[in-house]
This record gives structure tokens, sequence and C-alpha cells, in this order.
């Protein structure tokens, strides 16, 4: 019987990824680039708002005419007109001087703050009392306050977020430079399955990890093949991942990723031209079988057929991979999370990653701050006992818990961070 | 001057929200159907994996003719055959038989356990010694243990995951009944504002909330329908909310939002037909002058201008509400954060409830771990001191952090949890 050589360590494997190179770039309309990734860096063009503008409804003085104003001790100043909205202000301010304005008006030349309209009354004629001190920038945005010509907004590689794209819209860029969306051709292999829309006879099962992986990699951004299924045989195997490596960033196989009587999947990719095997076997659990070779910049992934594995290994794997490929610079370093109780101890073997599929259930009140100055503390975690074998293990649960590769396992009631398996907000 | 009567509370707000309906179903096909909300809930029609399954390479025995075996001391059992990969297999154990079997190949009848081929060795004719004790049900799945027939294996209102699909796929759910997508109209209003792709002149700018709200809303699975910029004139105004009503499961306008001088949202909603203020005026920052309206079942909300404001809002209400519209029965009640170490102070309010836009740092190692039984705390929060009139408050964020209504303010160096602006994993 074949076996794993030597288990890799999940960080050894993330190593291999980023030496994957960013696909190109494509220019496409600003309006469907959320979650793309710049392929260059974004420079303000020029100042942004572009003038002074205010804040508030009300007057825009020079601050040091109102200074020391008060409701008992108003300034009193000369109203000089109004400063009309969208439109460049022709008034120059002189001193003791005051003029309208709106929220979003530009300011007249003189001016350096706006006090409220509640500070101010009518005084008679074109007089009007303020009756509240300004600093000089109160209640306005400097020209450049939002973003100074030439400064760099935006990183090369940055994802971009609604509010990216709102800051892109007000320079105007209508059209974004970023990396192409990476192509992945996803297939299943064994000898067992039929695809989904088959009724298995006794002793098949439908494809679930196409349908799964194919979910995860289009909630990364990536364009999806469904490739279909290739039964335990290694040449039509090695054809089909062949063909499909002309035109795809990379081929992810589930099933055959470990080493045993009908395990093809790393005979097959080691067999294509200028292939190299990066990785067979990994130190983790779930999804020890994992495979990762390249063949120029094309990834040649294998994962295991179990179902639960094989999500836990996209998770883990492929995802990074499509953020590398997509240019990502700054991979999110700040996992997010929430804190919780484990509800039993666990057992791991120190070398070894382990992610444990936990269900949330809410702490009663009094069981909730239990750690003098941290926020309240909501949630239990309860491992759940499913085989890797099973899809529900992960629909089951509400998160992820992972005892580390120094740990031999996890202590009841300890304080563990749990990654949450519906990524939704 | 209109001033605002009384400010809600944020969760008075989010309880109107839970007032909508959600929307209709309609039937999709399974591979579409990442991130929708499943519209009944989903009952598994037969067991899963349907027969017992071997999950490791070995043989099929009757757990109690190997009880006690080991390395000195080997079961002797007969070879009765091979189990064949995606067939029913036709043999019945007997009593000291063993059955060739590969991994999730079906067990034959008579069979409870597996023993995986590394204990075994050939021992002359059709006997073979297997060197290792199993329990029942060891090294395989029973027929029922991914689901059992009857199951609810996903509630109505499920945001579906990868996992999701997964399980539906393996019970050949080519298509699944979801809610519809909302359909949201987003107006920008403002004599100053032009479109992006125009050059502003002097004391105009460009409209960016449109586009950084539409992406929130695609983020959150709406279509969305950008019906452009209508200037300071409330009869315009009112004419084009009552047309995409008809149209629009919600009107979202940004701009004119509070009690101004050239501020109509309000007088616009509340002239629609059958029209009911729920809010207008919220105790948050960035965002007071907030506005929730409904006619029939149609939403009508009011963004504040400011574009910082409006991103806060459209996060802590206008995705509450297209998760209700989809029927989302558990509004994600753990949110997931990270923890971070206060960089400095912040005052608040009481009665308010602050959302502070933070960078974070990375701790030095050995701040990292300051309280015992917790996780490493790897991060400061770094408060950014931006108007709520700068889109780059946001964009330079990685997080908010929340000070609730019952704090006048936040310490330094106190513990906080922080949401990520970046959403991506």
């Amino acid at each position: 019987m074949k076996s794993f050589l030597k288990l890799q360590s999940v960080e050894e494997v993330l190593a291999h990824i980023q030496r994957f190179s960013p696909l190109s770039a494509e220019t496409i309309a600003l309006d469907q680039a959320l979650g793309r990734h710049l392929a260059v860096p974004f420079t303000a063009p020029h100042d942004l708002p572009g003038f002074d503008r205010s804040t508030v409804d009300g007057y825009a003085v020079r601050a040091r005419d109102v200074f020391g104003a008060g409701e008992s001790s108003p300034a009193l100043l000369e109203y000089a007109g109004d400063c009309r909205m969208g439109e460049a202000c022709s008034l120059v301010l002189g001193e003791g001087q005051a003029a309208r304005i709106l929220t979003g008006g530009m300011l007249p030349a003189g001016a350096d703050a706006v006090v409220m309209v509640e500070y101010s009354r009518q005084a008679g004629g074109t007089l009007l009392e303020l009756t509240r001190s300004v600093a000089p920038g109160e209640n306005m945005l400097h020209h450049d306050e939002d973003a100074a010509a030439g400064q760099v907004c935006l990183p090369q590689g940055r994802r971009l977020t609604p509010q990216d794209l709102g800051l892109l819209a007000a320079f105007g860029q209508t059209q974004v430079t970023v990396h192409v969306q990476p192509r992945i051709a996803i297939l299943s292999t064994g000898d067992e399955i039929v695809p989904f829309d088959t009724t298995p006879a006794p002793g098949q099962i439908r494809d679930v990890n196409a349908h799964s992986i194919a979910a995860l990699c289009r909630a990364c951004g990536a364009c999806v093949t469904l490739a279909g299924l290739v039964g335990d045989d290694a040449p039509a195997l090695r054809c089909t991942v062949g063909t499909l490596m002309a035109s795809h960033h990379a081929v992810v196989i589930s099933g055959g990723s470990s080493a045993g009587m009908r395990d093809h999947t790393v005979e097959v990719f080691t067999s294509q031209p200028d292939s190299e095997l990066l990785c067979h076997g990994v130190a983790l659990s779930p999804g020890k079988p994992f495979i990762l070779a390249r063949s120029g910049n094309v990834a040649l992934m294998g994962l295991p057929g179990h179902t639960g594995s094989a999500l836990i290994c996209a998770r883990v794997f492929l995802r990074p991979l499509l953020a590398r490929l997509q240019g990502r610079t700054a991979p999110a370093q700040a996992a997010p999370g929430v804190l919780a109780r484990l509800g039993r101890p666990l057992a791991s073997a120190q070398g070894r990653r382990d992610y444990i599929r936990v269900r949330l259930e809410a702490l009663p009140e009094e069981e909730q701050s239990p750690v003098p100055g941290l926020p309240p503390l909501r949630w239990r975690a309860m491992p759940l006992a499913v085989p890797s074998g099973c899809i529900s293990g992960l629909t089951r649960a509400q998160g992820l818990v992972v005892c580390p590769e120094n740990r031999e396992g996890l202590y009841a009631d300890e304080i563990v961070s749990v990654e949450l398996l519906d990524d939704s907000l």
C-alpha cells in the first residue's frame, strides 16, 4: 500500500500558495467591481471635496469675528448674501461679514467656519446676531479633508468594498482596473459517485462536493466550470485534467486524494507536463489527504472525497489560493469570529491542526461575564460528533474551533474563538 | 426651523423592520442559490447516505468476530469476497467471514464494522488474519448517519451556504424554493450633486452614496435600480418616489433626511398613499437624520447625505431590512468581530449608540496576552478622527467599535469588539 511520506503543516502549504502569481488585469465598470481586487493602487487625482464645504445650515463667518460670542454677548455681523447650492460662491467675506449657507454649500472666500442657524437671529436691516463662537474649521470640511491630490487612497490588491466604490465614484472613476477572476474547473472522481440529478442505485451516492466547492469558489469571486465526474480511471482522469488545465487557472478534484487502492489524483497531477508536487498529506483534521501541485502557474488541487473534509480543506487552502490569484495583498489576518466557552473537552494530537465543528448555544445571562474587562461572553460552543464523511456535520454546525498544532487538546470551559460558517452578516 | 420630535433608539427601529413581511417565493436552480434564503424548510426525503458505507479501505466484518484481536493474537477470518464500488453488495456475511471493501463501498449484509487494510494479512488459502479489534459501527457510516428520512435538515429562512448546497445536492435537489430577491431603488437628492460620470463645476460634488449603497445592497442579495438624481425639489422627488414604489420593494433616498431648510424626504414619504412614518431621527452617531416609513409592505428609507453616515445607517438598518424581506429567520445574533485594545479614550452621550471607525494595528507580542484564559489579543483599535461627511473615514478604517447607549464613553485600553468593514474572508 502507498502511504504519505511526510505530512506538511498547514502553514507550509499556505506558504506554497503564496508562490503562485497573481493573474493579469482587466478594466471593468465601477458598479461591477464589488469584491474584486485592485490591480493598481488608486491615487487621488484631485482634492476631495475640492472646495471648502459647509456641514450644517447656518452662516459662514471668519471665526475671529465671533470669538467670545454667547447667548448674552452675541456677535453683531453684517449679512453679506447667500451661498447658492451647487454653485461657486462669488462672495468675498470681509471683516465682520457673514453669508447664509446650507449643508453642502461652498464657503465664500475669507470664511473659515460656519455658525449653525440655531445660534443666529435677525437684528434689523442687514445685521444679524450670532450667539455661539466657533473655532476655525468648525462645521465645515476643508477642500482636501476627504483626500488630498496625490494621496494613495486604496492600495494595489485591495478587495473593493462598498465604501471603496463610493470613494472611487467621488473621483469620477467610472471604470476600475482589477485582477481577472480565476477560472476554476471542478471535478469529482469515484466509481460510486453519480451526478446529482440522477437517482443513485444501491451502493451509489450523488455528487456533493462539486456543488459545495463551486459555491465556495463563487463566494470568493471565481468563475466555476462544473467539469463533471470521472470514475476511478487514471488515464481518463489524466486526459480530462490535461484538457481543463489549458483553459483554467486551477483544476480541483475531490476524491482519490489519499494513498489507498483507488487513489489516482496524485499520479494524475504529477504526470502533467512540467508539474511539481508541492504537497501530499497535511497535518490537518479533517482533511489529511490533501494534494497541491502546480504546472506553471496553474494550480492542481486534490481534495478529500469525504464531504466534510473536502469543504474544510477548501476553506483552509482553496480560499487563500483564490485570494492569491486575485492579487490580494493583505490576507485577512484579523479573521473575525466570536468568543465562546467550550462545552466539553476535546482531544487532539500534537503537531496536527484540528478544525472542530461546533454549535453555538446562548449562555444564560449569569454566566456571560466571567472575565474582568472583557465584553460579555454570550456563547457556549458544543462540539458536534459527526464523521467527516457527513455533509450534515457542517450544515448543523454554526462555526469552527481550531485546536492548534502545539496543543494536545482543549479543556472544557476554555474560552475559544469560533470562526462562523455562515459568513453572512 | 423644523426639528426632530423624538429620537428613537436603534433597537426600536430594528423592531419596526421586523414588521415588514418576507417576500414571495420562487424556484431556482440549486447552483444559483448561494446566499438565497429558503422559503420552506428542507426535510430529508430519504436516509443519507442510504446504505451502510465504509470510510476506509479494508475488510468488512462482524465486530464480534474480531473482539480481542491484536498484533500477537490475530483473529482468523474467512475471505468471503469483494464488495464492488458503486454496486449493491450481494454478499451476506456469515459468522467468521470478512469481505474486502474500499472507501465509500457498500457493506455486505451482516457486517457492522470495517477493519483497516493496514491491520490485515493473508494466512493461506481463503484465510486472513486481522490484527485489530473494532467496535460495532467503526470505520463506517450508518445508512442514516448523515440524515434520516423525515428529519428537518434546513429550516425555513436559512441563508444557503456552500455546505447547504452540498446537502441539497446529496438529496438530488436540482432546484430550490427561496424568497425572491428584493428590488431596491436608490435615489440621491441635492442640488449640489452631479452624476459620477460628470465633471463637477465649482461648488458641485459627484454622487457617492448611490454607488456605495448599491454595492452594499448587492452584497446582501438585492437587485438594485440606480434611479439617479433629483434636486431639492419636493414635487419632483414625490413623483419619482411614487413611480419607483410601484415596481420596487424599497425606495432608498440619500440626502434631505434631516430637518433643515432643504430636507424634503420626510414629507415626500408621508405624502405617499397609505404611508406610515415609522421613524424620523435615531439616537445614533453618525446617522441621526434617518427616516423609515412604509406604504403597505414597501419600505421607504431616508439615509443622511453625508457619505459616512449614509453607509453606517445602511449597515445598521438597510441590511436587516434586506434580510427580513428575504425571510431570514435567524438574524446573525453571533456577529463576528475581533477583540482589540482601544487606543485612546472616546466620549459619547448617554442614550446614543456610536459607531466609531477604527484602524487595527498589530500589538507587539509582549502585549498580546493580558487576560488570563483568553486567546491572544492581537490588535489595537485606533479611532479615526474623520468627519462623517468624508467617505475616506470608512475606506481608511478596518472596523467599527460600538459605544452602547448605556455608556458615556469608552476607556483607553478597554477591550472592545471590532466589527470588520471588509467582510471578506
